[in-house]
């Protein structure tokens, strides 16, 4: 058996740094949302870039699937070994190579975790912003185009990745980009690789941009009387440039979930969460001009948290959003929608979300990155009810058809892993066999990462 | 033969709007650079996405090269049909489709250009803000992923472009992206579009991001002491983080370029052009922390330009600098340069280039935008002398190897055309490789602008 024998030489290259220990297997078969146990037939710990070429190599050369592994932190299914083959995890690639603190960059390897990073980085005066949440590994983040709270202000990984070290397919590892701010030499192969989850290659090394700390932070939350008074003080706040690093929307529900989950005392109503960073000088500007907005579309119980350990008890509990969800419903699974659409139908798409789950057998939640468009809708179901699951599965394909009919898209920042597939071609039309025609160029044997991002028949 | 083959159909396709006149070859065989006149077979002007997809077939079958233009502004011959074929001119394409002044974004045909999208935002409170100096089409920008005086601020074509519609290689018309501002929704078909100079397709609609117009803006022209003390003001200015629309710098030479040029009356000393974008609360701030910055390194002579019409005066006199250098030898040819590094090593660059140029035997110019470790020198040479031919190609091939050498790339932001090719194995290694692998999946006839960017055989 082709994978057998994989495993076999990669036990010769890697000795106990190759897993097949059960528990190991299901560590790496689990994932943070609703797919069954899949476990692969080994994981592999490689500690080098020429370790992963050796083991790509190896795997190229008997047609052995291999699946990269951050920190397991994806929603979609990325990491699964839905076709066996050997999951490859980064853990032990966690060193930060360079802070080049004069070119606002840092190169690491690609199992550093964005807390590991941004602790190395503090005394810099430097951070890395994007933040999705979870304690992803930035190789992980990288794959799947990950944002978060901050990209409303610093932009996406896609913007926030100089470039890359990546092993191909066939064993060959090329750099991608340099350290130069911008080039227009030749095809963008950087932008190819994040978001790409694992399809065209391993990441092996990643060069990051980085972000002055700023000089002021302040942030808040506040009510608002209903849905659209939130959601329209979101639009406006954008559509005039106010520069908000985060602006967070919560539903009634989310609330009553922080409530339960953390006693967080919110009252049960729409909420927005912000933060803003600048200057000593321009920031208190910019919170009166959002505060006379949002108070001008009813916003109330202004709360605001000027110390550094508020603000993070404050994102703490935002970043508990997907167990204060699940708390609404113990013992039930989420399944977390992902849509992103632009910020004129903003409105329009959260309202029909709020009718349907309300309309719903289960209970829902939406929060999420509203100045980016983008939002998420948790749905806590019963995974033994097969009728709660096909309306779970009906819930999932009307938001997405919702999406797409305004003009956004699928994902925001989730990605496609196996939970999304099913909607790539309505979204991309021809330009999904594109991505299929690219992957077959670069991966003919379809061993990285197979049945993800794209099919290749 | 087969180009006369398509010739003959796409003249029944397009009737007059295919023309073969020796003055329409001549003008879309000639570049703003010093490459020989290279007329096409034939020269198409569609008026429609359809026109172009029909185009491509009648091109695909066969085997006939086309190859897009725009304004005729690239610098590296990219619109040069040095294979033959026809060339496809994008005048008539030139509709604004949608201003969607709510989401920030506009929906336009190739053949607009930069000053006309603006011309048509001005009342909308918004801008597109990348600015390569000529008025360029925004399909060509889009296509060399331009950028210029304002990417420190707005960054490059590569972050304003939000998604695409493209015409391939085998006539398939496919649409890259959404207006929803960010999407982890499979490869990034646009980044991958972008910057590819029209060898995987045409680009027939563009959605770009629009910018606020700001609150304030201000603008100065400084000199300084010496060419380390004003670079260094730059590395500092943007090491502080100081919010800067533009930064750019001009070596004595170039001064003196623009007072023969335009009488600018500068003195023949490096100087910074400056440019702030801001709110009335904020700028002041930012503009005080630069001038104690530049005065502290030896700044002198601030001259601000306050009133709209003295910026324009200001940044036009900029955009003159190709014909300001070549007015310091009237009659010779000018080869530009246009390394990027990262900014802890642009002092290093830009003193290794003074050097070169004082030692050359023709006139050269540095000026450049700084803030992103971005900058041109220009080399004023006789064409008809075999001696400065040899050594303008082997000043080109130095500022090369000086940028890789320092971790940077051959082209900030003027793309490979013909003119980088050289450079492209050096700079990407095996990458180099992998773009023509994704170039033979997508155009596996190699019609699509043959010769540019990538290697086929």
């Amino acid at each position: 058996m082709t994978i057998d024998a994989a495993v076999a030489e990669l036990h010769t290259l890697l000795g106990k740094r190759l897993s097949r220990s059960k528990s190991d297997l299901d560590i790496h078969g689990r994932s943070e949302s609703y797919f069954p146990l899949t476990p692969p037939d080994a994981v592999a710990y490689p500690e080098s870039a020429e370790e992963v070429e050796a083991l790509v190599r190896i795997c190229a050369q008997h047609g052995c699937p291999v699946v990269g592994w951050g920190a397991g932190s994806s929603l979609e299914g990325h990491a699964l070994a839905t076709q066996g083959g050997v999951v490859v995890d980064f853990t032990r690639m966690d060193k930060v190579l360079q802070v080049n603190a004069e070119d606002m960059d840092v190169v690491i390897q690609p199992g550093v975790t964005r807390e590991a990073l941004n602790e190395e980085l503090r005394a810099t005066g430097l951070f890395f912003p994007v933040d999705p949440g979870a304690n992803a590994s930035l190789g992980g983040m990288a794959m799947t185009r990950a944002s978060g709270t901050t990209a409303v202000r610093y932009g996406t990984m896609r913007d926030n990745v100089r470039a890359l070290e990546v092993v191909l397919a066939d064993g060959r590892r090329i750099r991608t980009g340099s350290r130069a701010k911008k080039t227009s030499a030749g095809y963008d192969l950087t932008g190819l690789m994040v978001g790409s989850e694992g399809t065209l290659g391993l990441v092996t090394e990643l060069t990051l941009k980085l972000h002055g700390q700023p000089e002021a932070v302040s942030a808040a939350v506040c009510a608002f009387p209903d849905m659209e008074a939130a959601v329209n003080t979101v639009i406006m706040t954008i559509q005039m440039g106010i520069p908000m690093a985060r602006i967070e929307f919560v539903d009634p529900n989310m609330a009553k979930g922080f409530n339960v989950y953390s006693g967080a005392g919110l009252p049960e109503a729409p909420h927005l969460f912000v933060e803003f960073h600048g200057s000593e000088d321009g920031m208190p500007g910019d919170v009166a001009r959002f505060r006379e907005l949002a108070e001008d579309m009813g916003a109330s119980g202004f709360e605001w948290a000027e110390k550094s350990e508020d603000r993070s008890a404050l994102w703490k509990m935002r970043h508990s959003a997907h167990y204060a969800s699940l708390a609404l419903r113990p013992g039930a699974r989420a399944l977390v929608t992902d849509i992103c659409v632009p910020i004129s139908r903003l409105a329009e798409a959260v309202e029909e979300t709020r009718a349907d789950i309300a309309a719903a057998p289960f209970p829902g939640t939406i929060l999420g990155h509203v100045g980016d468009g983008n939002f998420h809708a948790s749905l806590m179901f019963d995974e033994e009810d097969a009728t709660e699951v096909a309306a779970v599965m009906d819930f999932s394909r009307r938001i997405v058809e919702r999406a797409l009919r305004l003009g956004g898209t699928s994902t925001g920042e989730h990605g496609i892993g196996i939970g999304k597939l099913d909607y790539m071609a309505a979204e991309h039309g021809d330009g999904w066999n594109v991505m299929g025609e690219i992957k077959r160029a670069l991966d003919p044997q379809n061993i990285m990462n197979p049945g993800k991002v794209v099919r290749m028949n």
